[in-house]
């Protein structure tokens, strides 16, 4: 089974990542662009019989910081 | 209009990251994880008058290396 786990910093955490991108791409002449995030994107094939709690467990104890951080699953 | 952009390395380039990821996860006693490839997720919120040509060359310039990564464009 084939799921993307998409990890993002939470609303209102400041995201240095994100304004460094936007700045470069006003620098490069893109106008238009007005907010910029920079999140991970976690690419797993796992066994057929992973059940959502075990896939809920790995983002919350390694792949996302709950704290800063929202995750969100998809199987494709 | 947001955009979503999914960065990923192309298939056969090393990815660490990932290889990090996929040895945590059986340090932690997750069993049937078989491969992990960690990439990078972009969220942009751009003007409407925005064309595929432009965000298309941000993606080229900035945002992928495009010898390594492959990226996709969704909006949202």
């Amino acid at each position: 089974m084939k799921l993307r786990i998409f990890v993002t910093l939470k609303p209102g955490v400041l995201d240095p990542q994100g304004r460094a991108i936007h700045h470069a791409l006003g620098g490069l002449g893109f106008a238009g662009v007005e907010d910029v995030r920079a999140g991970k994107l976690i690419e797993m094939e796992v066994a057929d019989a992973t059940d959502d709690a075990q896939i809920d467990a790995m983002c919350r104890q390694l792949l996302a910081n709950t704290v800063i951080e929202n995750y969100r699953v998809e199987r494709a």
